[in-house]
């Protein structure tokens, strides 16, 4: 089977333009199929407070009204992702941008109201890899902002880090697909404040461990939820940490084993 | 050859949600292969308004600047093409939203400088169809919006009738490629208070005449331009009408020949 590497970024990428565009440089050399996938940054939070749409949060998640899906819809979907997009062209990468809603390629459905109702968020239900099949065979490149619908015509909210797993999940059957989580560290640090402290496996049982002893917590708990719930659906590889694991040898980053 | 409809509407049908709605039910039934062109209509300078961006028009066209060329990206590309593309697929019509940059399909060069600087616009240099034909071939609806690129990183701001013509003729050699404008009236009107003065052929001759008699003026001007520009290249048919054109039979709009 065919390689097909799933690259997700964040804000450290994204809300930093040199950075972003050196990063973009090296994506688009990679060899073989590959698909990016982007979160929005603090440009979301900051188009917001310019249109006086307060934002909300719980627990880490926005909660995601009309009009804060409609700034979410404009700046992931629209100012994000074609600047990304028209970067990797610059680079003689062939790119496409998408939502779950493009090639009706990640179905979601509106997260049930149980205490709290996070409003037009999704949670992913299903992923139709057959027209990104198509992308990929054609050598074409889909960027992919954190944006889903429902098939009934709604657009939905949804996390990039899911939408970067379940991605993975869906292409495994036809790929022998890697999943690479790219942010500000250099993986899972058993000392938060020294770079050099990666733990470079985590299994299962480690895992719970690092937990116990309060290394993995906040934001990295649900990032690692993913990161298993990919390794355990039949993705090939899951990594952790800086962009620099893709490009180059000897760095130190974070691999998730079963 | 097979038909390929390449089909432009604007701000009469994206400003009215039940008008928009209704026109892409009618839209997804339509058979064979087809590309939607969308204007931005009123929401991009409402949005520019909110967010206290001064709206420049020079003769009708929008002057560009960096910050209206963001809000542009966001309004087109995100809210409006994302939503389009969203309705479509809950019609079950396979869409995926496109920029001149996704893919490639429409390069552009910044509108040289004269009198008037317009800024971030772009005047259409090359359209490739090769990744479009793939998507086509696989019963893909393409949805453009009115951004193209100029292969170096810009997004560039592009008249969305323009878009529709160099589109057209970019497919001719591959389809019999037919363009459908629809606006809010029924075609070229000899008398514009009356919806059934319509013109219903135009031919480079005729055209004169009507420009000269002052029935053809104004915005109206640069529309036709497009439709000869198109028929003059190998498109195989031109129509200028109300949406119903495409759906109904037995109704009036107006054919622009040789």
């Amino acid at each position: 089977m065919e390689t097909l590497k799933i690259i997700k970024i964040g804000g450290n990428i994204i809300d930093d333009s040199q950075v972003l565009t050196s990063f973009l440089n090296q994506f688009a050399q990679l060899k073989g199929a590959k698909v990016l996938v982007h979160g929005g940054g603090k440009l979301a939070t900051q188009m917001a407070q310019k249109m006086n749409v307060p934002v909300q949060m719980n627990e880490g998640r926005r909660i995601t009204d009309a009009s804060t899906l409609d700034i979410i819809t404009m700046v992931y979907a629209g100012k994000i992702n074609k600047n990304i997009v028209a970067r990797l062209q610059a680079n003689n990468c062939n790119a496409i941008g998408f939502s779950g809603a493009d090639g009706n390629s990640i179905v979601s459905e509106k997260r049930p109201v149980e205490t709290i109702d996070y409003g037009f968020v999704g949670d992913v239900k299903q992923v139709n890899t057959n027209t990104l099949e198509v992308l990929l065979n054609n050598n074409i490149t889909p960027v992919f902002c954190a944006i889903t619908h429902d098939k009934n015509g709604q657009l939905l909210n949804t996390n990039a880090d899911t939408i970067a797993s379940e991605l993975a999940i869906g292409f495994a059957p036809h790929f022998k697909t890697e999943l690479y989580y790219c942010f500000e560290k250099s993986g899972v640090l058993q000392d938060v404040t020294n770079d050099n402290s990666v733990v470079e496996n985590i299994n299962t049982k480690t895992y719970k461990t690092l937990i116990d002893d309060g290394i993995i917590a906040d934001g990295m708990l649900p990032k690692l939820n993913n990161c298993f719930h990919a390794i355990n659906n039949n993705v090939d590889k899951v990594c952790i940490g800086k962009t620099n694991m893709l490009f180059a040898a000897n760095t130190l980053f974070t691999t998730i084993q079963k």
